[in-house]
This record gives C-alpha cells, sequence and structure tokens, in this order.
C-alpha cells in the first residue's frame, strides 16, 4: 500500500491526539484514503520534553529544524497545531509555497490572515482546511461548504467558547459568582489561568469572523467583530432570565440582510426554547439559518485535545484523498460578495434592561416619556422595590424590536436622567419571534 | 460560463424545490461549480397537472418518457425525487449504468437496495449521493463520511421521523391522547393521511440502516432493525416520564461494540438533559458519538420541500465538482466491515416497567423474588394505589442495567405471576450514565 508522509509543526495536545488517531483508527484511515498515511516529522521546541500522550514519537520523528519538515519533499501535508500567529503564519505560507497542503488548528491565525493565507493556497494549487480552528469537534465548517452549500445562509449564532459557556451554566444552574465559578473552572481545567481572550468574548469573535468569512461568502475582519464578554454579568442577572423565561448565553452572532451583515460577540438572552439554550457547560453549537433550509445547528465539544483532532485528522483524509485524486486545492475561491457592514440604524433586537430608579412620584412619567420620545416600546415590564434599600425600585424592562443606534440614544438619555440611579443590565434579547 | 444539464425523475413538491433552489441561488450555485447548472428535463405522470411550486417548468423541460431522461447523452446528473422503489432502482440502474452521476432522496430504495446501487454506481465511475434520505434538511451523511472521517463511530441516536415526534411532543405539552394528536397532525400536514409506516416506525427503521451502512461500513438490511411504534404510548406513560426527569422520544438506535452492532427503533426514555431531549415537534436529530470526538449532534428540518431540496441540491453541486474535477465515484468504497448483529445477550440497556398489581400481602415479596432470580436490580421503584381500582396497585420501576435476553424472560415470569394484573408498559431508558 501507497505510504503518504505528513509533518506536523508543534506536537502539544492536540498534536498528541493526531498522532493517536494516526496510529489507533489506521485500517479505517486505509480504507477511507486507500493509502497508509503516517507521520514522519514534527517541529518541537524541546527534544528532551516528556510527552504525555498516548503515542510516543520515535527520536528520529521529532526535529528542532522547520526546514525538515518544510523542507522534506516528501511530506505532502503539514499540519499545524503550534499556535501563535506570526511564526505559524511564516511556516505556513512557506509551507503552501512549496506545494504542501495545509491542516491547521489556528483560530488566531484563520481570523487574522484566513483570506492571505487562502489565496496562497489557490495560487499554489494547495488545500488548506481549518475545520478545527472552529468549534473544535463540531464539522461546522464543512457544514457550511458542503452540507449547505445549495442554500443562502442569513444567520448564525454560536456558542463557540466553551469556557464562557461553562461559567455561564455553573453560575446559572448553581446560583454562584462569576469570580468563583471562573476560580474553579481553572482549577477543573475548564479556563486558562489567563482567562482574558475567553472571558472578555475575543476568542469567539475569532471564531465569528472564520464563519462569517465562509457563510457568507465574504471577507470580513476581526475588527469588523462587535466585541463583549462576560466579565459584569451577575447571578441577578441570571435569576432574572430565569424568572422570564430566558437563558443568558455569550453568543457570537453573524447576520445578514440585503448584503449588509452585522458581527457581535455579546452575551444575550434567548428564549428557554431555542436549540442553544439548552447546549450546557463546555459544550459548543453553532446555530444556522438558511433561507431555503431553515433552522439547523451542529452540537459537540469545542475543544479538547481529541475532538479537535478529529476535526484535523478529517481535514487530513481529505486533503489526502485531493492530493490522490489530483485536485488539491480546487475548492478555494474569491468570497463571491463584497464586504459591506450594517450601520448601528440597520442592527434590530430586542433589548432587556435593568435599572435602579428613585422610588417617588413621577419616576414613571419621566422614565416612560423618554422611550416614547425614542418610539421604543415595551413588550415586558416589572417594577418593586429593592431590599435593603431605601426609596429606591428596581424596574425590568424588555423592550420590542428596535434599532441599535436608537437604543444607544436611549440609553444615554436614561442615563442622563434624574430619576435613574443606575442601570444595573443590559442585554438584547435574540431568538425569538 | 459552461452549462451543465441535469434532468430530473418526478417533479412534486421536493422537486419544484429543487427547481426553486436552482433558479434563486443561481449566482451562489455558478459560484460554487464555475458553471451554470439548469434543468433541461422533468419526468412526470401528467403533462398537464397544474403545479403548484415557486417556479413554472417551461412545456418542454417537462416529459412523460423516461428516456428523455436516461437517454439524454447531454444530461449529467439525474435527480430522483419521484419516491417507490422497483420503478426508481430501475431508472436508478439504469442512468449509472449510462454514465450519469445520480442524486436521490429516496429512504425506501436506500434502504433496501443502497448496497447494490453503490456497487452499480462505483463500476460505471458514477457519483451516487443520498443525503436527503436521511433528516431531510440535516447534513448527518457528510457529518459521518467527511467531517468525521478519522474517528471510530460507536453510537448513533436519531430522532429521525417528524410525524412520530411531533405527535409525542404535543401528548406530552397537552397531555393528550395519541389519537386526538395524530388528527390533529394530520390536519396541519405533520402526518400522512396514512401515517402507518412512520407511527410503527419503518420509516425511523429506513434511516437506521443508512446511518449504520455509512456510520460503520457495514452492509445492514433493513430485517436487522428491530422496530416498534408509539401507537401504544399513553399520556400515563408520559406523565410519569416527566415526573422522573425523562422525555420519551421515539429513537433509531444504531450502536457497536467488539464489532457487533445493535439496530432498533424504540420508544426510549431519555434523561432531560441529554442533547435529544429538547428536540421538539418536527423536528430531527442525530446524535452521533464517536470514540475520540465524543458526542456530536445534528438538528434541524426532517422533511419539508425546501429543506430536503437544500440537501438534494448540496449533493447535486458535489456531483457537478466531481464531474468538472475528473473525480466522480472516487468516494464509494466497499464496506470495511463485515456484519455482525449482536445477539440479545449482548444488547444492554435500563428498562422502565409499569404494573398493575394485586394490592395483598405477599405481591411485592413474590414480584422482586422474580428479579432477584434473574439478578436483575431496582435503580427505582415506587408503588402507589390506583385510583378507581379497588385492591389494585400500580408499580412502576427503573431497572439497573441488564441484558436484553434476561429482561425478555423477566417480562414473561412477570406475566405467568398471579399477583400481576397487568404490565401497562415497559420502554428502554437510553443516554445515562
Amino acid at each position: 500500500m501507497e505510504k503518504i508522509a505528513v509533518g506536523m509543526l508543534g506536537f502539544g495536545t492536540v498534536g498528541a491526539g493526531v498522532a493517536q488517531l494516526l496510529e489507533e483508527h489506521k485500517q479505517e484511515l486505509q480504507h477511507q484514503v486507500g493509502a497508509d498515511v503516517f507521520l514522519k516529522k514534527a517541529l518541537v521546541r524541546d527534544l528532551e520534553k516528556p510527552r504525555t500522550g498516548q503515542v510516543n514519537l520515535r527520536e528520529d520523528q521529532l526535529t528542532l529544524e522547520a526546514d525538515e519538515v518544510l523542507g522534506d519533499p516528501e511530506i505532502h501535508t503539514v499540519i499545524e497545531v503550534m499556535g501563535s500567529v506570526d511564526q505559524a503564519r511564516k511556516y505556513i505560507t512557506q509551507a503552501l509555497q512549496e506545494g504542501k497542503s495545509v491542516v491547521t488548528a489556528n483560530k488566531d491565525l484563520m481570523a487574522l490572515h484566513g483570506a492571505e493565507l487562502l489565496k496562497i493556497a489557490a495560487d499554489n494549487h494547495c488545500d488548506l482546511f481549518y475545520e478545527a480552528s472552529v468549534a473544535g469537534g463540531i464539522p461546522v465548517l464543512r457544514g457550511l461548504t458542503e452540507g449547505l452549500a445549495s442554500d443562502r445562509i442569513t444567520k448564525m449564532m454560536g456558542i463557540v467558547n466553551g469556557t464562557t459557556n461553562y461559567v455561564l451554566t455553573k453560575m446559572s444552574q448553581d446560583d454562584r459568582p462569576y469570580q468563583e465559578v471562573l476560580l474553579e473552572a481553572q482549577e477543573l481545567g475548564f479556563a486558562e489561568s489567563d482567562p482574558t481572550a475567553d472571558v472578555e468574548g475575543l476568542d469567539a469573535a475569532r471564531k465569528v469572523a472564520i464563519l462569517a468569512n465562509l457563510g457568507f461568502s465574504m471577507n470580513v475582519e476581526l475588527s469588523d467583530v462587535t466585541v463583549e464578554g462576560i466579565t459584569s454579568i451577575t447571578t441577578d442577572d441570571l435569576a432574572y432570565c430565569r424568572q422570564m423565561g430566558y437563558t443568558l448565553k455569550l453568543i457570537g452572532l453573524a447576520e445578514r440582510k440585503h448584503g449588509k451583515v452585522e458581527l457581535a460577540v455579546q452575551p444575550m438572552m434567548l428564549p428557554n426554547d431555542h436549540p442553544l439554550s439548552s447546549v450546557q457547560n463546555e459544550y459548543n453549537a453553532v446555530y444556522i439559518y438558511g433561507e431555503a433550509v431553515g433552522e439547523t445547528m451542529f452540537y459537540g465539544p469545542g475543544a479538547g485535545a481529541l475532538p479537535t483532532a478529529t476535526a484535523v485528522v478529517s481535514d487530513l483524509v481529505t486533503s489526502v484523498r485531493n492530493m490522490r485524486l489530483g485536485v488539491s486545492g480546487q475548492h478555494v475561491g474569491e468570497p463571491l460578495n463584497e464586504k459591506h457592514i450594517k450601520p448601528d440604524s440597520e442592527v434590530f433586537s430586542k433589548y432587556f434592561l435593568r435599572l435602579h430608579v428613585k422610588d417617588a412620584t413621577g419616576t414613571f412619567a419621566a422614565l416612560t416619556s423618554i422611550f416614547a420620545e425614542e418610539d421604543v416600546s415595551f413588550e415586558r415590564l416589572v417594577q418593586w422595590p429593592v431590599e435593603g434599600m431605601v426609596n429606591t425600585a428596581e424596574i425590568v424592562i424588555i423592550t420590542h424590536t428596535t434599532s441599535l443606534d436608537v437604543y444607544k440614544r436611549l440609553q444615554q438619555a436614561l442615563h442622563s436622567l434624574d430619576v435613574v440611579i443606575d442601570i444595573k443590565s443590559s442585554y438584547r434579547v435574540e431568538g425569538g419571534s
């Protein structure tokens, strides 16, 4: 049986998972591609470092020299699992220019330089696959490019960050504050020691950029994504959500209408019967709305060595098949649509608002007149006294649909209103009718 | 731009949906395949029949003669949406032998003759795609063959029949009996006027056979699937499920262990936090467990003209791409594994049992001794009097895991036990720890 050599850049947990799959699923993989795929060489930073994976590479499979991977003419596909942006970009560019196909799990890189790298791949008739960069083991990029190839995608909503979904799930289920749950998540390995990129929504934003590029066939940039994290969410907010039949999730949203798109990562309130509402703990899911197909959702593990390795090796299978058929680099095309980002006046949504106001005559009139001025009506409104605070009432509002520019003006006006003590929280409400 | 002709067998609702997508998404499809795909000819039974779709075909696009589709050398891919088994099998065989690739939505045909037709396709270097045959618009077959290509699938559980899921959802939500909800479903178009194939589980069984063939790379037959429908489910059963934190769903299950598989369609009780439990109304979902990836789920519409057409046209896109790349018929392979069906002694599960028993001294002892004899222990047991029935008690049991042969003997023993008045219901309990 023909032997096909692959190289690897980096050999951390995902790399070890890839090596394990290549070994344990050898027979199935041979059946899939009609050849024996083997890992010839992996670039590492330290040859002596003890490695914990199931599979131990032989000494001659490890190297400190990138050229032993990138410059080896026998190596057909290069798997990049080293992370980082600049170095990975340089290596991947070099691999593609050498005529090697590339499989990467690097979301930072693809969000920032995906268009550039895909162009280099096309120019060199190579494949560049990156399924593992979004939602780990869930084959959602294939879902978009192949399974829904015939449809026109209008909306994607993703729970695409496992850390924040774990934290929000536990906060809500156990009624425990953010900091406490985050600490626990760090101890359990569901959050990094520096969780900034996750909890501030940056990681999710990268995945939104990648999804939008593919789903809308449009070169959007990471900086086009509006980003808000979960750090200021309180257990009070979550309790209100539960009471009102909603679930609060950090959602990466990409929506298209009349050729213009909106890209955002924000905590959003979803009705409990929305398919994304039951996605719990560290799981990920991407909800996709297509004009013809309607609602679909892809659910699964968003991280972890073996799930991510599954996506990498499935990409590798396609890459090797394409090579054997002589059709590498044929699926990469220029984006069909020019980029147009929606202005705030075309971003429509409902909003949840929780205010502390003075419990005095005239408060309600002052408040409602501001909403009336902006022509924003209420879907729900509840008022009650705040325990332990004299003369203070809490008002919770869900608005009817309004545009973002109007809502921003409304928030300004509320802030400057004398009877409003504080805007305690404000969330976008999505997914309802 | 190159023009590529496709033909169609049948022009019902799905056919009309396909024509509509080819028309409305013309620009996107051209971008996907780099050619202009057009519907040259559709075989119909009646040229004069008024057609209700969005797209009206011209007179010269309709024909009563199959040969005008199958014998036209210009037609590259044939779309089969006529349904039926024998006629469709004959036409598809002919098309493949003429060197035409085929896209079909025909689950009956693929469940019965899939292996044979795939072989003919491979022999003639043609593609035969059938994504639309399982779970309508959900790209689950691609998920299995491409997205999870590198993994070893050990379990698939599908809600793959929209009619039964709609009926069970409404029965449970509204506490209304089967017959009443079924009638309503028929009026609303969620159930056929003859619902037998759906409610008896036969339709789901076809999809289980197709999924198992692909996911396990094993030629199973429709007759290997154990089938039980939903017709005897009562609102009482559903109430007990809710009380105990379970959801009752008609599940198509395919499980593999040590090279042997189990194939079944049955009502099964799932814990409420199982991903399939929140799949409501007419929606479908396929839950897949892979050794490496763990839990994934694909959710979406299981039927409907446009969702099904999305799957058909996405297959068409792949078929046309393959033709242009000269790689048609390359993805079809012989199954990797020989068929081995698990005997009852290797099918393990928990079971829910609801019994009416004589409310008399010794009943409990008689009952528990039978369970003890078969070495089946209780996970839960509740007893209370039955309202309106003198001297009758109801006992609800959930067993610990046991094998199917033991459970069958246990049911026999219970039936013949003097103190047991009736076994009111019995369901398999799945998806827990």
